[in-house]
């Protein structure tokens, strides 16, 4: 096990009716909030106005941010930022999924940053320099990404066609609620998204080449396995709470470094890859994922590899034999046919990818070196991987 | 899947080396820190000095309190907190196993308590009257009790006889340093005690009879995993890094609250009726863990419970079959070839029990009422439960 650090602070609050509690939370922090969101479905569905009668018991000023997009922009954050430090704000809350959240941190880090965060940060990746931020927390809407319990924030720039991550345990939301019946409104094609994005945060993880982190490995194939058990009963089922519940839950704990802290490597290569697809023609990030994993996971299986695949097929497959290839094979099929069940595409010509862009797509995803452990992936990999996927 | 408020605060420091960060983090609490430690295994391992030494850099003002029992006593406590209210301490930092953590962070309370801990906490619970407390830290030298990432604290009084409990989310440490190698002379008797412990800690989380909390029994299982994975190994390779790394942070994640937030029930009788054996005949925790265990799952297996010993014997040993009360009894004859291949007895006279108390100890072990979920022990079922295990 190799050595860590590890610091999980944020508070959670899990549950119906959590967001009761929302206003004595915020008011430990001070008297004045700003309220970040999306396109307003939050306004539509009610939530927004719970949560304003609740802070005004407590006498809480709020401003409001919103209009974030799916990818959120680096203009969002200065706005956010201007009226964190025009009106005195001492606490961001973020009501929504991952884009929402991660806009939030990028305002709590800006509002109290001497200089452009996206230029120090994001693109110099001089984290040493964060010394502050304003507090963030978070109401969340969406399972998926698990930005509400980790430091990680993406940000866009389309003034220099950027999209760009920073990690830091500062930008951890202090608390964040989870009332799982929030998410009863996404849709089947967003939950499908949700599920395939949560898989996915956990093969980036787990598919290593070394033979370290048992205890890690173990946890990750018991999320596995819960995604895998009430992923199709939400798809099914939008309002199963107990589907919803497990699901929430296990997206908070899948990203929180909780199931790396200790282990020699992860991979990332999918993600890598996918954001490239989303990059060039805009496809949901989730169906992307779920596109490339199972193409991926042949293209990376070998004799160095394959003891994490006999290891995923039998513990979170239940699957048994003792041919090792064919058992990883047999898990990979697994895989596709899970991911089909909930709907996702199984070829980049179904969500409309032709070949045509692919070579300045393998281009792009490799132009900072290789990617991935399981195998490096460069340049050519990448492409062969496309176009197995096409 | 229950509501649950979830706050894990506590930062770990893991791995080999991490000692040497031990002024660096005390110094963020104040320059006056109190060291609790045992009987001083750690002056003679060298463990001491270099802590010493580090702190000594920082410019930090050490004052001490040794001679900690196995079982901490409320005057150890009183002690303390006369130390810290006397000196100005800052912080107090446990150098030892889960009994001088628990005895810290009773000190902690009662240094800034106005009134007696005894009589307010443990003996009457009114936790609500804890309203700060004195950081604690602690750095560890036995993986078992888990006390270094909870809030628990176990307490005895020797002139009351009582051993009583609390827990609160105040009392966790701040920060634990957690390396394995100051585990590596923990002989074979306490490793395999210790090992026990950890796992008994999971079964009396996991066994229950509701068909509940399905992300957290699945965690469990991947703890369970890895503690009869490296256990063994510890047991036969006292110095076996990775071993003794897997079982140190198990243990951690086992008791921090994280596997049961949001399951709706959790057993705890074997921990009661072990209690009783502790008390009359001082025999060590996890040896009586070790032997009652198996009698019990015997005795609270029927048809409401076993379900969940079926999803033990298939997750946790891998084993196959249909009929499910056989593969519950496979399961529990497993669990005790595994406690009698590290040294742990199966009967109570192997470590000296006869008869003669057992039916004291039945009604001392049900005085508040029967014990665990599985199956409602009162005194006749306590008591059948230690005659099986004569």
């Amino acid at each position: 096990m190799k050595n860590f650090n590890y610091n999980v602070s944020t508070r959670i609050l899990f549950g119906r009716g959590k967001i009761n509690e929302i206003g004595k939370e915020v008011k430990k922090y001070g008297d004045k909030v700003l309220i970040v969101y999306g396109k307003g479905s939050v306004k539509r569905n009610g939530l927004f106005d719970v949560i304003i009668n609740n802070l005004r018991e407590y006498g809480i000023y709020v401003y409001e941010l919103d209009n974030i997009d799916p990818n959120p922009r680096i203009d969002s954050v200065y706005k956010g930022a201007e009226i964190c430090r025009k009106e005195g704000v001492k606490l961001i809350l973020a009501v929504g999924g991952g884009s929402v959240i991660d806009c939030s941190k990028a305002i709590a880090a800006q509002a109290n940053y001497c200089g452009d965060i996206w230029q120090d940060l994001y693109v110099e990746q001089k984290l040493q320099d964060l010394k502050s931020v304003l507090p963030v927390a978070s109401v969340l809407t969406l399972a998926a990404t698990g930005s509400e319990m980790n430091g990680n924030s993406v940000i866009s720039n389309m003034h220099t066609n950027q999209k760009l991550a920073i990690g830091h345990d500062l930008l951890r939301p202090v608390f964040s609620i989870l009332d799982p019946e929030y998410t009863f409104t996404v849709n089947q094609y967003h939950t499908a998204a949700g599920i395939v994005d949560i898989l996915s945060h956990l093969f980036e993880q787990y598919f290593t080449p070394d033979h370290d982190g048992y205890l890690q490995n173990r946890m990750m194939e018991a999320m596995m396995k819960t995604v895998i058990e009430y992923g199709p009963i939400a798809y099914q089922e939008l309002n199963n709470y107990e589907a919803r519940a497990n699901l929430m839950w296990t997206s908070s704990l899948a990203l929180n470094g909780m199931v790396t802290y200790g282990k020699v490597s992860t991979d990332w290569a999918t993600h890598g890859m996918e954001h490239e697809l989303s990059a060039f023609y805009d496809i949901t990030h989730g169906v992307g994922l779920g596109i490339l994993t199972p193409y991926w996971m042949k293209y990376v299986l070998s004799k160095d590899t394959v003891h994490r695949f006999v290891e995923y097929a039998r513990n979170v497959w239940n699957l048994s034999g003792n041919d090792e290839i064919e058992l990883a094979n047999l898990a990979i099929e697994k895989t596709r046919e899970f991911f089909t069940s909930i709907g996702i595409p199984s070829t980049l010509e179904e969500v409309g990818i032709d070949g045509s862009k692919l070579e300045e797509m393998a281009e792009q995803a490799t132009m900072f070196g290789a990617l991935g452990c399981m195998k490096k992936l460069y340049k050519e990999d990448v492409l062969a991987i496309y176009k197995m996927a096409l």
